[in-house]
């Protein structure tokens, strides 16, 4: 253990802002307030507008003086209170922000986010250490894709994957009710935690079923595609048209981010999609895969000199990760994590990345902890679907459901006639 | 007054379904069972699967004996639990619902549902008159587009506005964090009251503002376009430049049914887009009105040689009608008109439509009451948004604040730094 040093604490929140996201940042806060600030080493406890680059420009929030229950309102507000930032900083970009820590005398380092975020930490940290500036740097984790490695899940997953249920199980009484073939997009550019999350939604769990005759007696979306298996044009066709035959509707799951088996982007071959600031395809923001995908449906699915089915897709764009209720358990485990940092912080702690640990075993009632693991085990790097909550084709196992649905909360018991 | 009949009762739902509509199927059955059915004269209560369509091939839900509890839940789920169709029946069709009339002996018709559904109602009710067959078709009111005349509102249209509202307000936030031009597709072909919902999500109210500098700091949507209002593409993107320019982002809410001054829609117009099975262009489910006004907005804001401005576009689409969670203002309404049906019925009232009327004034608690008025004076009617509620450009008044804010229930709070 090292010695605690004494200075200022700052705070900031990167990247696509999640319902929970201010949970984690009153967290840190108020362990702050209740450690380091408390015990005379943290003289202010800062925040950064729009992440690093706020901090580089000197744009600060001091929550030193912040009432409680004015923190506790942020707290239960969706998004980034402070802003946020998709900036990645480059080696000029670092030095600003290593200038700015000598400037405000920060000696605390708190970054709340996903891989990118992470690594900015990671690299922050790096650079100090080079230029031998005391800095203790922790990374807070959060993301809707749930793909951090080293965690059980990111904090703003659950709630996300509870607007994902809702969703799919409302939407799948709308088509029950106006039948049709109904296909709905879902974020995930990698990872398909988030489409999976429709699983949640069957009223039965067929997880695990690979038959097609068996998945069409499934409530929900009877097919669901993650970027984890490579999407064949073909068979997705043969699927929905095996149900739709069954069936005279199909619901289907496809996150924005899947791939042919060669790994290009569906999006971006179907349709030479946008790219955005990083140069990706853009994905969410933009109905286009959805409505590509629903054209394919109609074109394939049409009897010659026959009537089109009715097919319809809706992209959930920006909506999943911002709704204002959000799971508990979610709410919960991302003050919890912001918390921890601080404690860490107080206990002298050099730095490192906060982690979720599940420590309920399947069938026990759930229950979590948090830990902490290097920057450098989580910076950048991606967590995908493990093998085993895939059936590798199209659907989810039993595992995967075991998995997600302690964290998503009470779901409402719809009745059938 | 007339004498009441003898024989069985039949309820449909019909159109695009919302999260209250089983409230008022359940309304009309619980009404009918302690009425009509107490008193002897209805002997069975039966559902039509799939609206008329379900009538003329005798799929038909026994509601007669259903427990209680079982209606209750039924009650509480979004979607039409009976099956929904968009059949407008020709003479062919209208004569085998007359059959299937006669054949199930039925003497009390109750169709719940929207403009075209009412219309449903009223052939039907023509047809029997003509033949001299004994029918009392009774109209019970439901659309989230709130367009049918006679009425303060229509069943359906809190929820849905209840949930555009939590979605401007989530997705503002989103928006305040990672700031670009951020536009949301409402439902809504003809009618804008469920676009202008999207004002309720301002922190404070800027009705009636119209000055765009007043506009640039509204919270919540700044700009709203309406099919009432002719879609100005130049205007449009004035708008959007100035309060872009001022403050480094924009949001927008738009009606999918945005028209042009010859009543053209814009959809239509920028995409070409796809028919409906009524010859309609096809608005929902699909996002491409949105991403074309994303594009436009892109191509148009991007300085020469400069970088193009961070624009996104969601289309709301099927969401809006059928989420788990209602106003309970709603829940409540669409009961009581169900139940008002099945009282006007045991009354030995010949028919009509019910209405939703509001008995209290602005500024008092609010209250409201159902009404009937004749089936020709609701059936096939659009109701659009008075002059009152709009400013003529792009905002709302007071006036429809007024209106609207009793009607979708408590929001949530958010709080800012």
């Amino acid at each position: 253990m090292a010695e605690l040093l004494r200075g200022n604490a700052v705070i900031g929140q990167s990247g696509g802002p999640t319902a929970v996201i201010n949970q984690s940042l009153v967290g840190v806060v108020e362990g702050l307030r209740a450690g380091l600030h408390q015990s005379g080493h943290v003289s202010r406890i800062l925040g950064m507008r729009h992440g690093v680059r706020g901090l580089t420009k000197g744009e600060l929030y001091d929550f030193t003086e912040t009432p409680a229950d004015k923190l506790e309102r942020v707290a239960a507000t969706p998004s980034a209170a402070l802003g946020s930032t998709r900036d990645k900083p480059d080696a000029g970009y670092c030095q600003r922000i290593l200038d700015a820590c000598r400037k405000h005398e920060i000696r605390y380092f708190f970054y709340i986010g996903g891989n990118d975020s992470s690594d900015t930490c990671r690299i922050v940290n790096e650079i100090a250490a080079a230029a031998k500036y005391e800095l203790r740097c922790f990374h807070v984790p959060k993301t809707i894709d749930n793909d951090l490695v080293e965690n059980d899940h990111c904090p703003g997953f659950p709630s996300a994957a509870r607007w994902v249920t809702l969703a799919f199980m409302a939407d799948f009484m709308d088509n029950l009710s106006l039948p049709g073939i109904k296909l709905n997009v879902v974020m995930g550019r990698n990872a398909g935690f988030l489409t999976a999350a429709s699983a949640l939604a069957r009223r039965r769990e067929h997880a695990g079923v690979t038959d097609l005759q068996a998945l069409a007696e499934v409530d929900g979306p009877q097919l669901i595609y993650v970027p984890e298996v490579p999407f064949d044009i073909d068979r997705f066709i043969a699927d929905v048209e095996s149900i739709y035959a069954r069936k005279g509707r199909c619901h289907i799951a496809v996150s924005e981010g899947i791939k042919d088996d060669k790994g290009e982007a569906i999006g971006g071959k179907l349709i030479g999609g946008q790219k955005d600031s990083h140069g990706n395809v853009q994905l969410s923001g933009s109905g286009a895969l959805g409505d590509q995908l629903a054209e394919l449906i109609k074109t394939r699915l049409t009897p010659a000199g026959g009537k089109p089915p009715r097919v319809r897709a809706d992209t959930f764009g920006y909506l999943q990760r911002c709704w204002p209720y959000t799971s508990s358990v979610d709410s919960h485990e991302a003050r919890m994590a912001g918390r921890h940092a601080a404690k860490l912080a107080a206990e002298a702690e050099r730095g490192g990345s906060i982690t979720i640990v599940r420590t309920s075993k399947s069938g026990q009632p759930y229950a979590s902890a948090c830990g902490r693991v290097a920057l450098a085990a989580v910076a950048a790097k991606t967590r995908l679907m493990p093998r085993e909550f895939l059936t590798g084709v199209n659907n989810v196992t039993a595992a995967f459901i075991d998995y997600a649905r302690p964290l998503v909360g009470d779901l409402p018991q719809f009745e059938r006639l």
